[in-house]
């Protein structure tokens, strides 16, 4: 099954990302990458004023263009590292950031500049790596599309809390279309949804993951929530789709839908209530550095990459075979 | 890290479930296994009127009360097992249910009795098993406890809802306490919330996961969604918990909290419009059968279970060594 | 990828094995799981005389004969049970049997009844398991095959062992024929050699495994080593097969052959000198229970079943899709 | 658990490995990675006239010179790549080397400049890794040692090849001490010797693998072959060590040993038989590039490396919580 390994810090010399059981014969299209990570990059205002070229480079696992099957290493170096804004901060946690919990996990031994293997730095690696998957997926017809909910409402939200020193949250919708009915399964290690889930959240921010109607489901009659199914004597689909494409953990042929809400930033320049670590006592900290107003409003294409990468291990872990010959009897 | 892997069908001899990696000499205490299946049991009008005596078997790994460190199998047999009920559904899937997804997915292989390996019966042996997550959790003073949102009006509308035929939705809050700083990390194989969305997304019916604030965060800003840190010169918390225990990944020390949103059963006493997959025509079902009313209702000793085996796994992955010595610095 | 996990102890309740992500659609004959648990039954003087009936129980996975694609779980029932013959031996453990690492390892919880989970018994799930493993195999024209070195030296020398109170080691021979090439890879996760061995050196009193001409490969030239390949036209194979039919961790068409040594049963009737682990002093022991000979004697399906299982699990981690083109290209 | 993944090509930009779960806290010497690769570099007219400096660049989970618990990537750069030495070989697989396989398996797609992922170039990242297993192995008291069994005699077999273009195999042995019992288990997950062997068959040219007195064991008898327990009311100990430190699959406090073969260098000067992929004729081959006469002399520490990588891996799936008291019980 495909497996990846993101790696790296925000002020370390790199960031990069290892495939394995990548499947030979994948075209790697290194501007595609680029125009994905470009998608990510900080490009406004509202967004941090870090620039880093992205430029990646294809360390293993690609021969003449195309994957070879053996592990893929995809590097990007950082070059725009400014470490010294983060040293006053070594001791003084910032409010629901990871840096107190990096330091108690790691016994005191973890990377604080610029929050270290925590920083949403790690997402452009994620972003390279989601590439490939969307690459492997739209051989099969299979498309990822995220796109921030209320996007101009919530850039006015956002320019708004920005001009206070503050930050906003925010969600995405995630489309996924074109997946066949029969991946995934009832176990907690192939649900749909699991697998989904277990991605998503690793992205710096998200604090919720809903499918289908997703927490209006609560709220809902079985005779409103279900879907009905219907035929035309080839193809199956469902009326409605508050299912989100998956039943019972599997998809169902309709779109895979999701909505994901990240939180307000935590770094914001405010001043805020913290403690210092070595004294352990209370205290105050201002945050410096460069941070975006509302991540949600550059997440969509790491929101995709994350999908795109769990549905590539789910269609890893089944082989298939009978379902051709399933779908072949119902055409 | 301790694994476990449930099987059996809805309607086969058996249901189960088989843990590896459990360390030895854990105390199985079989009367507590059997109070936690019964408030999962259904005791109401508002439940299925399938009655099991959910008697465990302990088939493997337990010597003179303690477990030995070698595999645990717990066995429940089926008793009130009645296939008929299921045989006409066999070619006409109810909707938003798992029977058209598993018969693609198996290439029309599947147990349709009952469900097979996607009925909620399978929720028993998850039970079974997060007892035993529980008792190693209280052995370190971490409690989980999970309860339905708003109970008696929900209850009120399931009454509803079961009088016409129908179903309803519902919400599950749960609260883990007792856990310290430290566990889980930024990698999506171990962050708290993919551990635990994983496994709670394996519960049948579950459509949304929420942890925090969850939602709301997406309306909050940044100094309104933070949570400060406070001391007291030994220990550290944080004033408010919008962040529901858990920054970058990884537990802070304060309550995990999440919330579950449960779809309306999907199996309902009225005439629905699906399909015929041996002639591939439109028609109609109405389902027999024993269901609930709201699934949500029973659900909250299932949620604790999966949160209680997520955390435990979580733990497994996770030396220690270090946080000890840490903790033993700020002490 | 297929998983199985054997569960249960020499003389506890019951014996089995759990296996996942068994492809759906594959013929369980209960019969030729019965014929292999026949070919590791004690059936002669050299071999223990405590005898089972092995019937297995099939609880879960399997409907209408066929697998769903769920887990299977396997059940034998212990009957012949005798614990007391084991319970002075508690402190005083065999040499070169896993009482005391057992002990150690569980921190003086483990089931020292017959072995507990360390008993040869154990390896019955493992041949039922194979049994599956086997008919998956079959289906695709391999075939897996393994006999005793010179049986019948070895039986004259374990008989003549045994009227002393004593035991003997021997070897194995397996060969897989009818494999394609292409299966495996050069990681340590998936190497023909690695998963093989992975698996052949959980078999009880196993201590060296070799492939091709295994050893003897050190006393060799590469001019007489290496194995010239030949082709018709069509079809590729190699003149000689001293790499048991493996290149860099990949199958190459040939037969996969590789040998496999038994150590003496350690379970001898002579007195041994051992300690207490009460006193922490020396002592003697005399080992009562039942006891083989000579495990190699029994082990060729044990043999053949860890290594249809090995064979399984490659494949379930191989697409092998691009594979079918190339060989049409070839053909 | 500690997981590590090897990346890179033999005539790629670069080869490397990324280790996963380290702890955190480890020093990470980079000077004694240094001696290790030096200890593996061709340095005598018996090895490839290959070059490599071999710095390591350690691109993430390092900081101030101890590991911080997130993946660590350390990189090799390749310098000395001649790819032209290979062009003519696209098509005529070297016998008994991975060429046809990893044609076969990529379908088609594999880096064939070197042997690509299957070169012998790979085990400069395996060596950096075990450099750092060795490390924490060694802050545990615990040491790898392997050496060439008669070296002196391999060296001058392996000259007398070489000046007739051919290779000679050999055999390395391993010794482990300092190891405490009680790691491990009977699983095949977690057999000392399934995990060793797992590793160390991973080695390019390994064909057999054996521990303690390893294939000697099948001639002997079990009163010949016991391995008594001795003590001296601290302490435990066997009198022998033919079971090579490991009963049940778990460490018994004796050192670990175990023998490793070593196959001839496939890649013979000598004119050869094999076959042409394009037209699928018969031909011949005469290899150019750069090889060693005998790999087993430059493989002491790609073994002691996989060796301490298992071992990593083994303590790390353990807890040990309960062992230390049980010792504490003893002493």
């Amino acid at each position: 099954m495909m497996d990846y390994t993101i790696f790296g810090e925000s002020h370390g010399p790199a960031v990069g990302v290892l495939l394995r059981d990548v499947p030979p014969g994948l075209p790697v299209d290194e501007e595609f990458i680029c125009r994905q990570l470009l998608r990510r990059a900080p490009q406004d205002p509202l967004s941090t004023a870090r620039h880093e070229p992205d430029q990646v480079e294809v360390l293993s696992g690609v021969y003449q263009g195309v994957t070879t099957g053996m592990p893929v290493c995809l590097l990007l170096r950082n070059r725009d590292v400014r470490s010294a804004d983060y040293d006053a901060l070594r001791h003084t946690p910032r409010p629901s950031h990871a840096d107190y919990t990096a330091w108690v996990q790691s016994g005191g031994r973890n990377d604080p500049r610029g929050g270290g293997a925590f920083s949403g730095r790690l997402t452009a690696p994620l972003v390279a790596a989601g590439a490939l998957a969307k690459n492997w997926l739209s051989l099969q017809d299979i498309e990822v599309n995220a796109q921030v909910i209320d996007e101009n409402a919530l850039r006015q939200r956002a320019e708004a809390a920005r001009q206070t020193g503050d930050s906003v949250g925010g969600q995405v919708r995630c489309i996924v279309t074109g997946l066949p009915a029969g991946w995934g399964g009832p176990d907690w290690r192939e649900t749909v949804e699991s697998e989904i889930a277990r991605h998503v959240f690793a992205i710096p921010g998200v604090k919720a993951v809903a499918f289908g109607a997703g927490e209006e489901l609560a709220a809902l009659r079985g005779s409103q929530a279900n879907d009905p199914w219907r035929t035309d004597g080839r193809r199956v689909w469902s009326v409605t789709n508050h299912s989100g494409g998956i039943n019972g953990g599997i998809t169902n042929g309709m779109p895979v839908e999701f909505t994901v809400t990240f939180r307000p930033t935590p770094s914001i320049a405010q001043p805020q209530e913290t403690i210092d670590l070595e004294t352990m006592t209370n205290t105050k900290i201002t945050i410096g550095g460069r941070h975006d107003a509302c991540i949600a409003l550059r997440a969509p294409v790491v929101v995709e990459s994350a999908a795109a990468l769990a549905l590539w291990r789910l269609k890893g872990a089944d082989g298939g075979g009978e379902l051709d010959d399933l779908r072949g009897q119902l055409d």
